[in-house]
Formats: structure tokens, sequence, C-alpha cells
């Protein structure tokens, strides 16, 4: 997003915030500073949020009122060609502190007192104590959960650039896979499939597991000099950031020459777990029992499993609650999307890993990352 | 880093970290937590560390005492096989918090009432609220400034790491430079950039700023549709982030088809800046003092100036004290080493960047990243 091109607004997702901040009953105003949150308000993805976390740029959101947008003055003319917010104040770095900023707004605003929305897993206890300091008399409360359950169900928008992202995604691993031979290095094939996603459109990559044989079984191991032998598997877990800050998150699995016995009745096993996971996403289902069902369909396939969690939502955070773990009593709604991911690893020889991603809808299930051009296990080299 | 292949450790920095902890006056154990201080001292890139914040890894490092590692339990294989700490504890996610394993740790250490040196700029409010109602006995104290100091005076280790990503950087945005062309859009040199940078041996990429004609004018724009003219600036700050975790920044500006004479004069006094301030790298000087020189530069050569900063010593960190802006008075000493970033914008119409890594040495400044290639304006296309 330059300067130069048009920059589509999410409006749903506006209307969406300001009705949740109205109806909000424990603050008067939300102050966020996460990348997430802030891009997903503001809708400007300000790169340095994530390369330089101390330099914040922050969304002040009073429940009766416009939000105020504060970045850092080196940011200024990005945030003025395309928040869709006109209110944007700047802080000159090291002179000044973003806090201070955000503190004089909420006292234009007659919030001193206020109970503020902060996020608490996200601000550093060094911003936390300042802003305390600079408004005594306010109330904190932690405000992510509020943000995150707003986040959870997804607009025609964001679903049009989580689908986009994922298919985007899976195409890259298919081209990187089907070229994979025999002696080239990891970190080879881990190059051309950045270089792959990069094509089909991501702004970045975000992170790539990918690693064959004995290495496979780390769970985010770097790609490094081994040179893929006949009869290895080769796994990668891997995603890119797209417009708007969306990510995606796939993970794949082949077998490099010629696969085992063993190998294509664990893929299989893996596969046929997947397909039933994938059948829970509909309105309804608690987050738990997918969770609790993969457990048992790993062991009743003779799978291994321990894992904290077998999948999560995501959005513009990879990682997004809900999260599939034990502990998620939340109940699936339409427009919520999740990466599934059973895996099966077999110590200190290999491991087997899928990961889709999943629409629930009111006609069920719908999957947005090509999986069945996976069900056969891919053997190549 | 794999399984498979060797790695190699630091052991000037073991022994030095560990004398400054034996040393230090006002703590009696570090609390360690961000990416940056976690793979300086452990030695290990934990990937989800950046990917997934929440998920933290943690060095307990009390005064008189051994390091214990606390990883994610998804991530132990990985601690096992690459620290050189033996003694490594696991959490599982969401089951257990990280948290308790660091106060059990820090029990049984006897340090229940001890002295803590955390981390303010990076652990968040709500772990260190965990931590403080866990340990409500523990004083606990800021120790970033003191990990700061550590880090900024490189070990040989370190150097041959930066110098290595520094030049590869380099290299990456020649070539992609050189074979730009007229029409080009920004987004489809920006993959050939990342590419080639992934080629030249970066693990990941870590950021990408480039942006041409007017685009030119933002900080950090993301490189977009727009199709390059002749007579336009290309600039672009760029990165990624190679073995062991450290960093490469690098700012170059080139003109496509055809430049002006007004390019030209601007360019070539941007360079001299640029060497003026090189020169300044030796041990002795004041960082503020090189803040100062660099305004009185550009505002002498007729170039503008409005920067917060113009430049930084990076590592692991991307921007790590001494930041060179007009409040940091350290003194600068050998094994020091900085990006030293001069620009010039012509409002509204397009901006110069320079910037290259410069190494302190007790017999002057040392440049690690290639600059005197870029002496000439590059125009291509």
């Amino acid at each position: 997003m330059t300067t130069l091109e048009a920059t589509a607004i999410d409006q749903v997702r506006i209307d969406r915030i300001r009705n949740a901040v109205r109806g909000a009953d424990d603050f008067d105003a939300l102050v966020l500073a996460s990348p997430v949150n802030t891009w997903y308000a503001a809708q400007v993805v300000i790169q340095t949020q994530e390369a330089l976390p101390e330099r914040l740029a922050l969304l002040v959101w009073p429940r009766d009122g416009d939000p105020v947008y504060v970045v850092c003055n080196l940011e200024e003319l990005q945030a003025r060609a395309e928040a869709w917010i006109p209110d944007i104040r700047t802080y000159f770095e090291f002179k000044e502190s973003p806090m201070q900023i955000v503190a004089d707004v909420l006292r234009e605003r007659g919030l001193t007192s206020a109970r503020l929305g902060i996020e608490t897993n996200f601000l550093t206890s060094a911003y936390a104590d300042e802003l305390r300091s600079l408004l005594p008399d306010a109330i904190y409360v932690r405000c992510q959960s509020f943000m995150a359950q707003l986040r959870s169900v997804k607009t025609e928008f964001e679903l049009s650039l989580l689908a986009n992202a994922a298919s985007a995604t899976d195409r890259a691993i298919r081209r990187t896979f089907e070229s994979v031979r025999v002696g080239q290095t990891e970190r080879a094939i881990a190059v051309r499939l950045q270089t792959a996603l990069l094509e089909e459109g991501a702004d970045t990559v975000s992170f790539v597991v990918l690693a064959a044989g004995r290495n496979s079984v780390q769970t985010h191991p770097v790609p490094g000099g081994y040179r893929v032998q006949s009869g290895d598997v080769l796994r990668t877990d891997f995603g890119g950031n797209f417009t708007g800050g969306y990510h995606s998150d796939i993970a794949r699995t082949m077998v490099i020459g010629k696969a085992s016995a063993e190998q294509e009745r664990a893929y299989h096993a893996l596969w046929d777990v997947h397909q039933q996971l994938i059948v829970l996403f509909r309105p309804g289902t608690r987050v738990c029992d997918i969770y609790e069902r993969a457990r048992a369909l790993n062991l009743a396939a003779g799978l291994s499993f321990n894992r904290p969690h077998v999948g999560h939502s995501l959005g513009i955070e990879l990682h997004e609650p809900p999260m599939i773990t034990p502990y998620s009593t939340e109940t699936l709604e339409p427009n919520m999307v999740f990466a599934i991911e059973p895996n099966h690893l077999v110590p200190g020889v290999e491991k087997y890993h899928l990961e889709d991603l999943v629409l629930v809808t009111t006609d069920g299930p719908r999957i947005l990352s090509n999986a069945t051009a996976w069900r056969d296990l891919l053997v190549r080299g």
C-alpha cells in the first residue's frame, strides 16, 4: 500500500468496532498499542511496529467519540495517506514519549479519571508504568479479550484477504515441493519456497519451518545445510504477511525419492484424522472438544500426541484466540476461521504435519487452502 | 542451525556475560525474556519467540551460579541440540505459564527475596505482574541497560557474523539495482531484492523499504504496484536475519533511466556528508556529537534535516543502543558497530538515503558494507 495506490477500507470492520466500543461495560476508552490491534482498527500496516517494537503507534478510542491515532513523526506521511482516521498526532522519538501524547489526548477528552482498556499482554511493564504515572487517577483494565473476541469473527473483506493468502501459500509450497530433488539442501529449498511465496503475492515471509529426515522432528527448525536423501520426510510449516497484515499458515509433508510402506501408512492415517477434524468446524462446536477429538483420533490411529494445541484462529495475528486447546470453552460461530494442524512424531526419526485453513459457515466447514490436492502423499526427487 | 550441523559457540561472549553478572551491583539474578537478550545469552534462535511473542523462552542467570534456560516444551529439542546451557526446563503451554517455571527456579536457588533484573522494556505488564504475584518478596529492577551495554561491544565472533551480513546485503542490493528497468513495479523489484538476499545467505528478510519517485518520501513505505519511470529516485532501506540472529541494515539510493543535474548534486552532497560522518567513528567520540555534526553538515550542504536519529548500533537487535540521537552521551569504544544513515528529503518529490555499517577500531573507522562502490550515483534502466 503506497501513496499512489488506492487503499480499500473495510467499513464493516470500523462499524463493528465502533458499536462494540459503545456497548462496552468495563472501559471508557481503549488505548491500543499492539501491531495486531492497531493495524486492525486503523487499517494501516506500519512495518516498524514489528521491526522496532518500542516505536509505538497507538489508537485511543473513547466510548463516546472518534478515535485518535498516535504515531512516530517518521510514520506520519504513511498514516495520513492510509488511515481512515483524520485525527492523527505525532511524537518526535527520543525527545517525546508516545505515552505523553496519549496522556494529552486523554486529558483533552476529559478521561483522566476514566477506566482505560489497555493490552496487558502487549504493553511493556515500562510503558504501562509510564502511563500510570502520567494519569494516576485512571483505572486500568485489560482489553485484549475484548479485542480478540471482536477479531475472531471475520468480515467478508477479511475473509477474502485470508483466503487469498492461504491459497497463495499452498501454491508456493506445491511449486516448491514438486521441484525438490535428492541432494538439494534444506536451505536451497527454503530459498525457493520463500521466493515462490513473494511471487504469489506476499508482502513478506513471516516464518519458515522446513526440515528433512531426522531434522524434521524439531518443532521449528531453521532450514540448514543438510542435503535431502531418498526416503526422507520433508516437512514445512510456513506463512507470510499479505495485504492489510493478514497472515497465512500452512503445513505440508512429502517424501523424497521413494516412500516406505510405513511412511505411506503414517501419512494416510494423519490425513484421515485431518478430515475427521475438519468436519467439526460447524457453528455450535466447542473449541476444546476439537482438541479432545484430535487426541482421541491420533491415539486410535496409532499416531503420537503430545501437543499443547492442535490449531488456532488467525488473522492479523498468527495465533489468534480461540486457540484449539483443552481450555478453550468458546463455541464456533459463522465467519470464524481456524488453522487446524494435526501432526505425528516418530521420535528421533521424522515428523508429519498437515495444516489447513477452515472457515466456519452455517452450511458447514469450507476449506480455504486447497487441502484436497494433498490427499495422496507427494513423492518427488 | 539444525541438529545435523555443528553449531559454533561464542565462548568469549559467555565469559563476558558471566563476569558482568558476577560484578553487577544492582541485581542478584537476571531474568531475561526478550528474543534479543535470550538469543544473545543462550546462543539459540527460537523462531517462535518473534512469531508468537507470548510463547516466552527465558534465561535465569543468578549472580553466583549457572544459568537455567526455560522454554516451551515444543522447543525443547532445539534448545537441547543448540544451547550451551545444560540446565533446560520446559513448560507445557496453556497448562503452565513460563513464569511458574521461572519462579520455581528462583525458589530452588534461594532467590525468593532477591533483587531480580527484568527487562521492563520487553516484559509485558501481564507477565511482570504474574512474576510479582508469584514472588512478592523479590525486588524488581530494570536490566535492559546492563544488557545493552554488554551487547554494544562486539566479540570477534559477532563481528564476523555482522560483516558477513552487511556485505551480503550490499551485494543483494547491488545485483537488484543493476537489473532495474523502466516499467518494473516496486513490488517486482522488491521480490527480486528479497530473493537475492536469501541467495546471499540470509535466513530470513527482516524488513523491506523500497519505493520510487514520489513514494520514496515516506519513511517506511511497503513496495507497491507503481511502475518505475525514467528520472525516478529508487530508494531501499533493507535488512535480513543471519546466523545467530544477527541483523543487517543497509540503505541505498539510485536513479532510474536518466538523472537530472539536481539529482546528481543532491546525491553527491549526501555522499560527502556520509564520508564526513564516517570518519567520526573513533574511540572517544561522543555519540550525540555525531548527531549534531550530521545536522550541521546536512544544513550546510543545503540538505534537509528532520530526524530523531541518524543511526544506531545493531547486532541481534535491529536498533541497539547507543542510538545516534542528541541524548546519547555514550563514548565510542573499540569493537562497537554502527549503522550511520544520513538522508535528504525533497518534500513531496523524493528522498535520498545512505546507510553503511561502520566498526570502531583503535586505528579508526572500518566500513563493513562496501560503501565505496556507491560513491557515484548509480543510474540504470
